[in-house]
């Protein structure tokens, strides 16, 4: 089961330094989930090699133009490669009202259907579920009302033992793999711990991006695999990030630290630093497996990732 | 007096190609005036090396995205970058509410001024006119209401001839460079013509993208420096040039010619023409003075411009 992870975009509100708005992708089973889809998001898609109308869901945590004004472009590009598929934009409401004034005035009839989701930031609240992933919504701190979104596979069927798989009649291995014992024609039953082993673990992904230093989220990202967390500041800006209501380093390790997560992804980079290195240096004293997410570059959630550079 | 273009995005609505959507700067006298704003405008004008804050005046040609969804992203970095200095935008009515949805959707109070002026498509209407240029409307003839712009230079005051210069009081110099006769103390009079010479010609730009064929247009061309012109097919898919309302790069090329215009910049070449060459060899039968624009070159109208590639 593939359930990777691949950041478009590390910067805060102001572009500089190379870096591009907020946007990533989470590819389950070669579905793709698209979270933030900031100025140029298409571009970047495209640049990384991903096809389009494999994505079905846009996932937007917030209304600063970052994290969303990448959506008309692409909604429209989708429109005219003639898209069929229907797409899920899960997002606060008043994006519905910004993309319909839009559709309209350049009299655009989309070609495919566009199933909106208001989201509502409310931890645990659930927010899409399928066959690959469920999404819950996590209550970010910030100026604007504003979602995380946690990201975990649907638990796997039960792997069937091979020592034993030859007492299962075909016909009732789907139902010996979602837990139910064999009851043999003449009545034995063999417990199904007997005859499949747990199948690998959900793999979790949590995305907290814009938000204020929030120990509430602790207890909702406990253990997740990776934690993207922003840090937009240094300690040494620590008033500045209360005031603007974004995370130094120091405090997303420390989320990071007491949630017991697998490891921590930083992101979210103010423009003032052009070498994101003294981000990592603050957060890896708190929390020792701590990256810098690269732009572009694709993280396989589950097995450890190391920094690049 | 500078006098300068610099197209920043040569491709139609479907981006690929590594062309980037409709914008473009002219440059009159460090004054920037930006027409159409595509997605990701910002990024390119950066790359440019283009001082936001000389861009004083936006021109919408009309509301499809590629001429447009790069207007929110300009205005937000404008005002995290402490602009004080107000912008004035020229474009369709319904560009007003798009914008004011969205920044109040953000909750953004600009710093500075927003002018909004609604533009109308009727060929000859005054749109702007400042102490450097003189911009009218040009009717264009597509989906949606189209404005083309027509760029004039202010024109220059008269030039004092070097032989006469000693005879005009310092005070009366202004007068005499507006077109006054000399009167000295003892009643004679000294014609201007003696004293001055005619200063160079107004320079002109017009801008027609996106429109059908529309001989409509070159009455209001006539003579102008440089037109560039959309030519977003060969004659080879007329029809389909007919059906979206655009142009094919003969049917410029015959309003370049028509209009005697100085010399035609071809643009907005759909993604699938991968090399421009096959619509540069269409229009030059027609009108051999026409280049294919580039984006991030600077061309200086009034001088004539040669085809890089």
């Amino acid at each position: 089961m593939r359930f990777e992870l691949t950041p478009l975009g590390t910067g805060a509100a102001l572009p500089a330094r190379g870096r591009s708005p907020s946007a990533q992708v989470v590819n389950a089973n070669e579905d793709l989930y698209l979270i933030d889809c900031g100025e140029g998001t298409q571009e970047r898609l495209r640049m990384a090699g991903f096809n389009f109308q494999r994505i079905g869901h846009l996932f937007i945590s917030h209304l600063h133009g970052d994290h969303y004004l990448g959506v008309m472009g692409l909604i429209s590009t989708m429109h005219l490669l003639g898209r069929d598929r229907e797409l899920h934009i899960h997002a606060p409401q008043e994006l519905k009202a910004i993309i319909d004034i839009q559709l309209q005035a350049s009299g655009t009839w989309l070609r495919y259907p566009l199933r909106f989701h208001p989201t509502r930031a409310e931890s645990g609240a659930l927010v899409w579920s399928d066959a690959h992933v469920q999404v819950t919504a996590l209550a970010l701190k910030h100026r604007l009302p504003t979602t995380g979104f946690l990201f975990r596979q649907q638990p796997a069927p039960r792997t069937l033992r091979k020592e034993t798989v030859h007492l299962i009649p075909h016909f009732r291995r789907s139902a010996i793999k979602a837990g139910e014992d064999l009851v043999c024609y003449d009545g034995t039953v063999v417990p199904n711990a007997d005859l499949t082993l747990d199948p690998p673990l959900p793999l979790s992904y949590a995305y907290c991006s814009d938000t204020a230093y929030n120990p509430d989220l602790v207890p909702h990202l406990n253990g997740v695999d990776v934690l993207y967390h922003e840090a937009t500041f240094t300690e040494h800006l620590a008033p500045r990030a209360r005031e603007t209501m974004h995370s130094t380093a120091r405090q997303a390790a420390t989320i990071a630290r007491d949630a017991g997560v697998g490891q921590l992804l930083l992101g979210h980079f103010s423009s003032r630093y052009k070498d994101v290195a003294q981000l990592l240096e603050e957060a890896v004293t708190i929390f020792p497996d701590t990256l810098t997410a690269e732009e572009g570059r694709t993280y396989n959630i589950g097995r450890p990732i190391v920094q690049n550079s």
